[in-house]
């Protein structure tokens, strides 16, 4: 690692383009924003194939040479690359994804979801944070380098994918045909949080992998009177909450055998850096509405729950009468989607098994029970020492005048541990959303100032990259 | 009781106008199933005040009295009247209801369920069984008497509700508002079914009650990353599925505390009477479509819990994200519908006290639960050696050809309860509906034989009920 900064002459010229082109900027990501690239819904596919081909044409525009789009299995992948720097320069890989999480319920937003709203500085819309709007950010602070200077400090790779929200199914499958599109020294994920909503940057040096299921519990073959059939027939609701309710003790930990066997424990050190973050319950209590914070999982404190222990949430619910009054029925069917959040080094594969198998070992001989995994990502950790984190921490601490604090994330990017496994690139993970805006729920938002301020760190990132060699940016040297 | 059947000259003529006329009444019947008068769908109150105007055309035409809607605080109430019998022949009010479940999953009826379909001698539609067609078998009844002989051999009275469904919330207000509509020695209620598909008929001696419940569970102020919030929040789902389990225990007995207080045990006779009812257990289960019947409440035959004893069904679950694909939330809230079904002498307004007080108390401070009572409805039972039974059975034998069997009914029908609370006036229950007619569920269905045998039985029934006294058919001669 350079102990001496490096001047980089057209780092200025790259932010006083941005500056110059804040407001056109704004229009376009307007534009970005209002396509429903809602991946989860077959119904939003050309939606979604129209933010792949917007963002080919962005690239393309800027100078970015192989732009396109790529057919998967799914929904398509975007690739590009820049490599003016030449060899002698490190080469990165950025990666975000397109596709947003569905927007229902629909009746909460203030505005449509897809009508971005600009109030107090930020701005609503599904995407603004995860992830469209800090892809965007990416390729304006390129846009930047390409336009104001003239050429990048460094060789860029392009990774846009459609199917995060959906478990990035195609990934794994598209790292191993198209390795020669993504070799890079490092790779840069954008699609998390900053640590607060008072401009401290973060970098998450660790991610929760997941595994999700859908189980179905079928009983008579529709609905039937429950006063004429009530006693004599197993209820498929009933029989739902009960093994539900069964895979979660009263400490708070999963009841599946084998569950925590590869859970690898927090070191001491790991723990008092949990201690030592910043972090207040009653605030964070308030700005969720609960009357009392979760007591989680025993011998854990909630910053630790909260990242780095495995997590059991159902995330729907549904089977039945749930219209209005009363409908005396036993369902023909109940059904639920359930998650656990995976801590390193469980192995996504092995719980997705392990959950089927319990499930149908506990299954009542009553009724049937089909266990259906939806997708599996794996957790993730990067050294903290790693020359690409000090790197990047440099850049976010130039651009937002206070270094960044460390720490894993709660959530799963399947992406990162599937390169590092495919084509062993290691990941950093900067991201400028707010850790209050309303991922996955109804007015998800971006701070404005986040989305300036990351532009700018974006900018300073590629300077600071470009200040090292490839095999130092890579670790290896 | 007189021993000699005393021969009614006008029932010949009766049975005439009901062979003459039987096109004419199917074409009629029609109709009336035509008119979708869902009583918990506020979208369809016309139509349900469509039926009860159509009821009050067919009453006066066929020569009843003072046939008129009454408003009430939900659904009209229909009544009538024809009283050319005399003081000396007995008054019998005759109940069934004409509104219908709600017709959901639409998408699995073979066809609309206000589209009538007719195959294999049945007649397919949403009320067909449950319980507009068996009302209607009562209007031709007497319509049979009046323009076939000119008279009735018995004071009449109507009362038609079209709330039954969801709880017959004002009946016990017009109870005691008009008596004088409702004053009669023995009250005929047609609300039920036969004992099989064979044409054997049945006579209902006892009665569930019911308190129907909806239980909401909400935690943060909207659905919230699972990834992000996971491990440090209360999840609604996850507690809803925990506290509903917690209900019932392992011998299929419900855990709320004092909830058996009240429960009046089988007499050695009763369970010695139902041993002996015909119960093809594998044919049942194999109508349901169930892998294996419900090992249900330990200690009780599947007759006895299917009719004798408490229940617990949940009947609807809803809450996050039930789309297609992966959504990684924690919902808001999660919620149920559920029921216990209630045996004598259980007092359902002491049941819906003691199940919100159980779910209040153990209820987690870490989210809010509303319990909401839907509604609740009083069990019932008639003496087998009642006059009215008697003199309905021969009835039945007469039209069917074999002596009705008795037993009680796992339903509920809560004006049973309340005229016997309100004016001293005793049921008995008469039901021509298949016990297989999938009642409250799609593709609801009515053997035409049983509604060509039930409009004999019931013009039957006048003949019988017209050889006693009042105080005879009131039991207390």
């Amino acid at each position: 690692m350079t102990d001496v900064h490096r001047a980089e002459p057209g780092l200025d010229d790259a932010l006083t383009y941005l500056r110059d082109h804040a407001d056109e900027h704004l229009q376009q990501l307007d534009e970005f924003l209002r396509i429903p690239s809602v991946s989860a819904d077959p119904a939003r596919d050309a939606d979604v194939r129209r933010a792949a081909d917007w963002i080919v044409q962005q690239l393309t525009a800027m100078g970015v040479e192989r732009a396109q789009t790529h057919e998967t299995s799914a929904h398509p992948i975007v690739t590009g690359e820049w490599l003016g720097a030449g060899p002698l320069a490190p080469t990165v890989l950025v990666y975000c994804h397109y596709d947003v999480q569905p927007p229902d319920p629909l009746d909460e937003w203030i505005r449509p979801p897809f009508e971005p709203r600009y109030e107090d500085d930020r701005v609503y819309a599904r995407g603004s944070g995860d992830d469209k709007g800090q892809l965007f950010m990416h390729l304006k602070a390129v846009e930047a380098w390409l336009r104001g200077s003239g050429k990048l400090p460094v060789n860029l790779r392009f990774f846009f994918e459609g199917d995060e929200e959906v478990g990035s199914e195609p990934v794994e499958a598209f790292i191993a045909a198209h390795p020669e599109l993504l070799r890079a020294d490092l790779c840069v994920v954008s699609d998390n949080d900053m640590y607060d909503d008072e401009g401290t940057p973060a970098i998450t040096y660790g991610l929760r992998g997941i595994a999700y299921f859908e189980v179905r519990v079928t009983g008579p073959f529709q609905d039937i009177h429950s006063g004429q059939y009530g006693g004599g027939v197993a209820n498929p609701a009933n029989v739902l909450v009960k093994l539900l309710a069964s895979l979660q003790d009263d400490d708070g930990r999963l009841t599946i055998p084998g569950f925590y066997d590869r859970v690898r424990e927090l070191t001491d050190a790991e723990r008092a850096a949990y201690a030592e973050l910043p972090f207040d319950e009653e605030a964070y209590r308030k700005a969720l509405g609960v009357p009392k914070l979760s007591d989680g999982e025993r011998g854990y404190t909630l910053a630790e729950r909260l990242s780095a222990r495995p997590t059991f949430d159902i995330s729907g619910l549904w089977g039945g009468y749930s219209g209005e009054g009363a409908k005396t029925i036993i369902p023909a069917f109940a059904a639920a989607k359930f998650s656990t959040r995976l801590v390193p080094d469980q192995d996504y594969r092995e719980i997705e098994r392990l959950v089927v198998e319990h499930l149908t070992r506990v299954a009542p001989p009553e009724v049937r029970v089909a266990v259906k995994v939806i997708h599996g990502g794996a957790p993730a950790i990067t050294p903290l020492d790693h020359p690409g984190v000090q790197l990047a921490a440099r850049a976010l601490e130039g651009a937002f005048g206070k270094a960044p604090l460390f720490h894993r994330s709660g959530g799963s990017i399947p992406v990162v541990a599937a390169l590092d496994a495919g084509i062993g690139v290691k990941t950093v993970l900067v991201g400028f959303a707010s850790p209050n805006g309303n991922f996955h729920a109804p007015n998800e938002w971006m701070p404005l100032a986040n989305y300036r301020g990351g532009l700018d760190a974006l900018a300073r990132l590629w300077a600071e990259m470009g200040s090292v060699s490839p095999d130092r940016l890579r670790g290896s040297a």
